[in-house]
């Protein structure tokens, strides 16, 4: 079946969808997305994807292309034209086309463009062994809770790490701590037991999956920190693992190639799974 | 005259001109470009342009999507169907087409795209009277160096110069050293008589203009340094101007407000345009 993507007002095949290359997005990086679990027909957490879309763009001060309510319309569109039950709904925003000039542009209009693709899972292998994870620079700009598509050296940590034959990079601040992964964020269950995610502030996204995962172990009274921990305490940890909302919980049983507490799988990372799996299905 | 650009291959109006949305340009900013002004007809420092385009490329592991002659052909068969004798062509290559996943796809042919434009000169009365910088924080990423399209903490320093009545932000690192401006690069004549400006490193792009103003002040016996300096001590310099291929040497008269030497352009940075304009005209 070939797929349908929505381009700036028009449904059509993914495979002739096309947006000017003046487009901001295109020459400057200039614009946000979203990405949107659809599980067994229905959106995941969409409400706090839609929250998080329009703070990135008032960040950027991008006017929203349109009413939420019409952009849910569209998402609910895509989703029934791409015949999906279980996918990845994209949702990206751009400042819109305009002549190459750095300044905003005074009359541009927003572009927006939303894909659907099948929901990509981590493999029964991933889950049942655990991800390799590797270290790499955080080289990444100042303000990384704006989910802009200004993602280049998030791409480059992805390839070095799949070149390591890991999953994912742990991207490590001068001084020695974790900010998150290229595309997740990161999380340790301390030697001492304590269950620790870095705060919420520029330096990291704050995932939608990573606040309900907090949630999660709030109300099932785990011990919890929210506060920065280096590489060096991840790789002691009795466990360590990821979330987004592709891969939700996913245990990590290597850091730079070295084993995470016994090296598999750890107790901590399956009840929040569990847990996690048991919200989404409620 | 409707303009004309070049996209993968073929000619044809600008208003048409389109990439496709899975683009990995247009999701992960995951490309480079580079801008060189036609002047009188000629195209200025071409080989300056194309060696770091390739090396561009190259650090991103993007393969030229042409060979040097080929693309020289373009630009040039571009410039005579806009039949442009002032412009700027603007080159723009990307990874190319595929599904959105972070890493390198695998049979993805790197996308190429160029425009011509008439070229955007200094206003005589900036060049008479210089023009004003502000001070942003850098919070770029930390290879800099590239010429990535990954543009968006460029034009939001561009863009909040322009609200505070600025030409161009000068971007200042948390140890108080000047890196560059969002778009150019910077340079002082400290109050004892040196040029100085930022050598080349991971935290500047290295300029082509940047490049040839240095050869020209050496040729000159000009004392010069390259070093960083502090956003202190360019407002206690004698003389700051920016360099780049579209302003070529334009004098700074005012940082963050405060009026630089006597507030009017000095005779180094008048000097050096003008040797930079007879090396052009050479």
């Amino acid at each position: 079946m070939s797929r349908i993507a929505y381009v700036n007002g028009h449904y059509g095949p993914l495979s002739e969808a096309s947006v000017h290359i003046e487009d901001r997005g295109y020459q400057f990086s200039d614009g946000i997305y979203e990405v949107v679990a659809l599980r067994n027909g229905r959106l995941s957490n969409e409400e706090g994807h839609l929250d998080r879309l329009e703070r990135s763009l008032k960040e950027l001060r991008i006017a929203m292309p349109m009413h939420r309510r019409a952009l849910q319309h569209v998402m609910r569109e895509l989703v029934r034209k791409n015949k999906a039950t279980n996918a990845l709904v994209y949702i990206q925003v751009t400042r819109g086309v305009a002549r190459r000039d750095h300044p905003f542009p005074k009359d541009a209009v927003p572009s927006i463009v939303l894909t659907c693709r099948t929901l990509p899972k981590p493999s029964p292998k991933a889950l049942a062994e655990g991800v390799a994870v590797i270290s790499q620079p955080d080289i990444r700009w100042g303000r990384r809770d704006i989910k802009s598509i200004s993602l280049l050296p998030n791409i480059l940590a992805k390839q070095a790490a799949r070149e390591a034959g890991a999953y994912e990079a742990w991207l490590v601040e001068t001084d020695g701590t974790v900010t998150e992964g290229s595309s997740t964020n990161a999380w340790i269950l301390t030697k001492d037991g304590v269950l620790v995610t870095r705060p919420r502030s520029t330096s990291i996204l704050p995932g939608i999956t990573r606040g309900q995962v907090l949630k999660l172990a709030q109300e099932a009274q785990i011990r919890l920190e929210e506060r920065p921990f280096t590489l060096e305490e991840a790789k002691e940890a009795k466990e360590a693992f990821m979330s987004s909302a592709s891969a939700l919980v996913l245990p990590i049983t290597k850091i730079d190639g070295q084993p995470v507490g016994e090296g598999i799988p750890g107790p901590l990372a399956k009840r929040l799974r569990e847990l996690y799996e048991t919200y989404l299905a409620s």
